[in-house]
């Protein structure tokens, strides 16, 4: 199954036979003071100058979220999405919270973006999926609902199925839901990393459909946490994760080798670039 | 299923539901010219250093291999045997193609050893298995025979069923039988990755026994050779691997993670002092 996602210069598509999409998950304030306080104050550049170092590291997608505390994301979700727009081709993922702010994105975005997200909560599925469809974008589907973050496999994939089935009741394709079994820390909850690995597996087995995943979170909490990141990604494109929201100057090495272990880089063409870019970036240092 | 092996001092358990045991794999003389002359002039220092370095390093079990042009192994492997013995506690794997020399290793070892190893060509497993059952010792199968390493995985798991029913005929058990799927380069076939982890899998399922795999191999001829190795290992144990042969100093931040992320470690102890002990190491250098 193929998911196509696209800027006005290029179409990105995702899919189990090729290689693993890095969505740029760094523009997002939560966590980061020093991008919350310039958008706080209507100031753009530091998005700009994130978004071109994600693309030069290796983001196929730019993930645009600007939500925290004393933003108004219905005014500045579509201002940074024209920003981002003006600095890198790739395609973007809209991401948001509150549905105004997407439909406030849609209506400046060109191509066709992925939304980030809608989830298994009735509010959600009443607000989101009608976007979805009437701008023809691609929708990343959290497996979770009104009662949260199910503690086991089996509930996130029924999520998933009533998530699929509602959208494909007003008309949208299976391959534009891109499913995320959602990661907690392993630092608290021993078998966190087990529960979305069997998600994930079960979701390419009964959908067959292409998934997400913020992947860094399984490490939350736990010392030198690339370790820990890098060999979940692993494991998880194993398991059937197609396009993971990464920091893409972080994991880019470690998914080359992922892609070239299972059969998605012949002669190792890609892993090899992958090798010879980064002695370049080196000797410029 | 649990597989044991022991030296006088301590038992190792290999399981599934257990931490990946780690078998150091730097006692071998192939592709290292020092060890292999000072092997050639009768000095076991090297041997001693390396065992010592690799049970610092992390691994539970250490492999000795002398096997190279000009050195007798019926001589020298039950000498280096008894050199690694009194250099650490661990349990040892004694590994030769030439089943001369692993009788005379195992008639010094003391402990259930793991003998590396037998294969599905007639005169291994004639020659082999007998020593395997004569002294109560553990086995390594290697998934090929007479034909060679098969190209697909069907029959390599069809290799390592007549291994496990050979050795069942004379009453060795099954958990005596460690597997291995064999590994080859992704530089040259670029399904080779595919197939070996599709046999793990498969031998997981049907004969549910612990699996070993000389892990590096994948990476053969390719740059930045551990990036590559480390993402194989963590889909390896995912998939089934639970006592690969490795250089423990390389792979083991990865392994405790592989192990943390699967559920084999509680709370994150073995993760986070794996951590401490590599942050106490970098003091003290």
């Amino acid at each position: 199954m193929e998911t196509r996602i696209s800027s006005i210069h290029r179409e990105v598509v995702i899919g189990a036979e090729k290689p693993t999409v890095l969505i740029g998950e760094r523009i997002n304030p939560t966590g980061r003071k020093k991008l919350a306080a310039s958008l706080a104050n209507g100031d753009l550049s530091i998005v700009r100058q994130e978004a071109a170092a994600q693309v030069e590291a290796g983001a196929d997608i730019v993930d645009v979220n600007v939500g925290a505390p004393g933003i108004d994301e219905v005014e500045m979700l579509p201002r940074a999405v024209e920003m981002v727009m003006g600095a890198v081709e790739v395609p973007l993922s809209l991401d948001s919270d509150n549905p105004k702010a997407l439909a406030a994105a849609l209506k400046v975005y060109r191509g066709k973006p992925l939304i980030n997200s809608v989830n298994g909560q009735e509010q959600s599925l009443k607000e989101v999926l009608p976007m979805v469809k009437d701008y023809g974008a691609a929708v990343v589907a959290l497996t979770m609902d009104d009662d949260g973050i199910p503690k086991d496999s089996e509930r996130r994939v029924a999520i998933a199925h009533k998530i699929v089935d509602r959208a494909s009741a007003i008309g949208i394709p299976l391959e534009d839901i891109i499913i995320d079994s959602l990661v907690l820390t392993v630092a608290t909850d021993t078998h966190a990393g087990l529960i979305t690995l069997d998600t994930v597996r079960r979701m390419r087995e009964e959908l067959g459909v292409n998934q997400t995943m913020g992947a860094s979170n399984i490490s939350f909490g736990l010392p030198e946490r690339e370790i820990v990141n890098n060999v979940f990604i692993a494991m998880a494109i194993f398991s059937g994760v197609t396009c993971p929201y990464v920091n893409a100057a972080r994991v880019l090495p470690s998914v080359l080798a992922a892609d070239l272990i299972l059969g998605r880089d012949r002669f190792a063409q890609r892993y090899v670039r992958g090798y010879r870019q980064r002695l370049a970036a080196k000797a410029g240092t």
